[in-house]
């Protein structure tokens, strides 16, 4: 029965693409010829293409898909472990284009890319997985999801989620960030916690931070697979400030927040 | 000659491919089988894998990159782009996996992901092409490249690349951010050129960034792939703070930069 569901779902899948793409199906085959024969293709290597975005998708269960994330972060760190999180039950669901994409190459994202504390690598990876199952575009269905899960994660204490399998059994407090910058967000756990940064309960935090996210990812994904479409009341932040922006300007400006330069902009 | 040249490299690719993983050229048959007939494959979806890392290279044209970039920038924006201006010509070169590979799906990106103005998205456009040539984990060679673009990029006067074909004829001064941050950068260009954030003169400065970021990554690139490794004396900033930072502490703390906790802390 369950074997039946996955051949209807990806003869759905094949469908949609052929619709999407005539030669897709082939292009498909022929890139898999191409990278065995050293040359030999039905078509050059040059036309053949992936599988067209936006990649399918089935509901997933938010706590499965945590605690993938949780144990996944002790292997590969936030970003790629919020990836995998997702990704492993698809893999199972729906096979390709899940199974060859390489997670793991999305380490970099930890620590704000490479430690530098810029964006918390949870919200990348979750942004890499919203944007591949919903679709990429400046503010279409990938990206309204990818900024309320930015929104979220700056309004709530973190993390929400408890492992089923804890790798350690100190409690881990939870923090509001206000930011969605790791830097900020560590920071401020590391004060509320009393604990450095090399210590196995800042590490856990991160672990649990990360099945969070992946969590609430899925919940977003889930009504956008009901629905066909993400809708929310959440706009870009350079439509309200004129230049991107998170919404916490006092933190680093504290009271004075310089005025953004708006010469040449066109007329509202 | 040239086509000689693309097949030994393509060997030479498979037979390292092979010894990485037996099963590997057979298994992206499968994939491909599997995705056609929508349930038949040699071995089980789950199975099969994707181009094991870090993936083939050759060394490309700086020069060639950076206008493909500065092109794209105006079409799926500075993270998406960076992806496009190095992979393009290894299309061409390589083949797959560069040809299956979603680059549109990291239109996200831009603005400092989903215009939050963190990380500024041409560097993680570089981290997504440096973590899949050079190889992902924690300050190995990918991140180490990536690191580098990170710091060259908040020290330098940006941009540098003058297009060969710019998309308008107004005169694009330089700035220097000090940072990685959208915000940081974007605000200090603005400031400098006294344009604002919707002007056609802003968008160009961003794709002509895109296009310097994306040449100095494959400068790196092309230095690691004569060498086999990628040598750097940067550190990882956490190394050096007990956190994930910038380095540019005083511009959001001022001068009262609060000490760090490190309660806990494992004894160096």
């Amino acid at each position: 029965m369950e074997e039946e569901k996955k051949e209807r779902l990806e003869e759905k899948s094949l469908t949609r693409r052929s619709l999407l793409s005539g030669a897709g199906k082939i292009a498909v085959v022929g890139a898999g010829i191409a990278a065995v024969s050293g040359g030999l293709s039905l078509f050059s290597r040059a036309e053949a293409k992936g599988t067209p975005l936006p990649w399918p998708y089935e509901k997933l269960d938010p706590d499965e898909v945590a605690e993938i994330a949780y144990q996944d972060w002790y292997k590969m760190l936030c970003g790629a472990a919020v990836i995998s999180g997702i990704f492993t039950p698809l893999k199972k669901k729906i096979g390709e284009p899940y199974v060859s994409f390489p997670i793991e190459s999305f380490i970099w994202m930890h620590g704000g890319v490479v430690g530098w504390g810029t964006m918390c690598g949870t919200q990348m990876g979750a942004a890499v997985a919203a944007n591949l199952i919903a679709g990429p575009g400046v503010f279409k269905n990938g990206e309204k999801i990818s900024n309320e899960v930015i929104q979220w994660y700056s309004d709530t204490d973190l993390p929400t989620y408890t492992p089923k399998k804890p790798k350690i059994s100190a409690a881990i407090p939870k923090s509001k960030s206000g930011s969605p910058l790791c830097h900020v967000s560590v920071n401020k756990w590391m004060k509320t916690a009393d604990k450095g940064f090399w210590t196995p309960e800042r590490k856990d935090r991160c672990a649990r931070l990360t099945a969070s996210v992946a969590a609430h990812t899925v919940k977003l994904l889930n009504e956008y697979w009901k629905n066909g479409k993400f809708e929310t009341d959440l706009k870009l932040p350079a439509a309200i400030y004129n230049v991107t922006s998170q919404h916490n300007c006092t933190d680093c400006h504290g009271t004075k927040v310089p005025e953004v330069n708006t010469t040449g902009n066109p007329a509202k």
